[in-house]
């Protein structure tokens, strides 16, 4: 194996709850309140166990991937050490990058690509970057675009993410 | 923050523009005839402020979110300075670096797989990596593939792009 | 060019064979026999002129376009020096990167994200990372995702893979 810089690539998609869920809307580490003059049973958050943070989650597995540690589902499914039902995003990134650097690896630099209509990203890019780069430990940056009312994240059923990570084995492997 | 290399994920999509709109086909820093014997009327450029090329658009993208500077639609979006509207995907790209390089950032590699049914990019790619590697001033590869005809690539609605980039921050940021 | 570290991006994705063609399932350089009492009409494998492997297809994007050496239709389509036809993922990864070794290439870590909703790569993901890794001769990580039944990954039409990978200039083009 190499003991220099190793990467990691990272996908993840999420449905938005059906309308008049209440679900709140967490993305990219952030919790993002429905815009004024929009109704709130068309502005749902995103479904799955946790706070279906996609941002967040496409970060966990390139994070995990480019250190050999598995993957989000191995750390955080059903029956793993440390569950994630309920938490999120940013505290599971905190774990994650605990979990790493038990195991000798460092985080060097992450980026995620968030693809969806709503919610209005660049409105919040540097916040969420900042939140992310914190949890994580070194610079994550955010990008957001969509599909032209193409495919499932351009009709709006869910939002998807895609990250890459660069990390260093900073030492032996506990 | 790492003093060493940084990473950058990018994604885009564009659709294709209605059919008998004659608009030119840009992608991957080239002009794409109509090729011979195909209805022109079934061979659209890509619809878009500036001329669609989702290549060069998840390359500026990646550029960008690794070199922590924002996004395309920070950098050339509506209101921004440098308005990207009417510009090529090529001209972009300059600008792009052109901008990194003031902020103490330079591009080391890049790649983008583009995803889609048309044009045939194998036919060219090596000229459209050299135009591309041109602009950017590192090597920059393409790859390209198609989704079986499943989803909206596959049923040529329109075409994306997943782009990557290694940056090194070269010196102070102006 | 860079004489430093080389990203290079690859994506593919593969349709599965129409109920009953009674074709195998390879995924990410294993075969993947039908699960106990599912229906073998229900689980054939992935179309392709090879085994379609998007995993193993989608690595090989990403290291010939690190190494600035075309893609798997240029390497592998009809007509090239090493066909592809009837080839499995995993001897077409060791042909990869004996073409990138006589280049001058190495590579050095690569990451694969397989969008799906079978078969269930977390039961095999070391399995998996280990084949892969003794084919690229540097480590390979996997994880797996599926799309919360939206899209055409989410409706079990077929599987997506995106992968990342560095590498290094070993020295001399040949």
């Amino acid at each position: 194996m190499d003991d220099g810089m190793l990467i990691g690539q990272g996908f993840d998609a999420h449905r938005f709850a059906v309308a008049g869920s209440s679900r709140p809307l967490w993305l990219a580490g952030l919790f993002w309140p429905v815009p004024q003059g929009v109704d709130p049973a068309h502005y749902e958050g995103i479904e799955g166990d946790s706070d279906g943070d996609v941002a967040a989650h496409a970060l966990i597995d390139a994070l995990l991937s480019a250190s050999g540690l598995g993957d989000i589902g191995s750390l955080f499914g059903v029956g793993a050490a440390a569950h994630g039902a309920g938490m999120h995003g940013r505290d599971m990134l905190h774990e994650t990058v605990a979990f790493m650097r038990a195991h000798g690896y460092e985080p060097c630099s992450a980026s995620v690509a968030i693809i969806g209509n709503r919610p209005k990203v660049s409105t919040r890019r540097i916040e969420a970057e900042t939140v992310l780069s914190e949890a994580v430990g070194c610079r994550v940056s955010v990008t957001a675009t969509t599909t032209d009312h193409m495919g499932f994240t351009g009709r709006g059923e869910g939002i998807a993410a895609i990250a890459s990570a660069l990390v260093r084995c900073a030492g032996d492997e506990g």
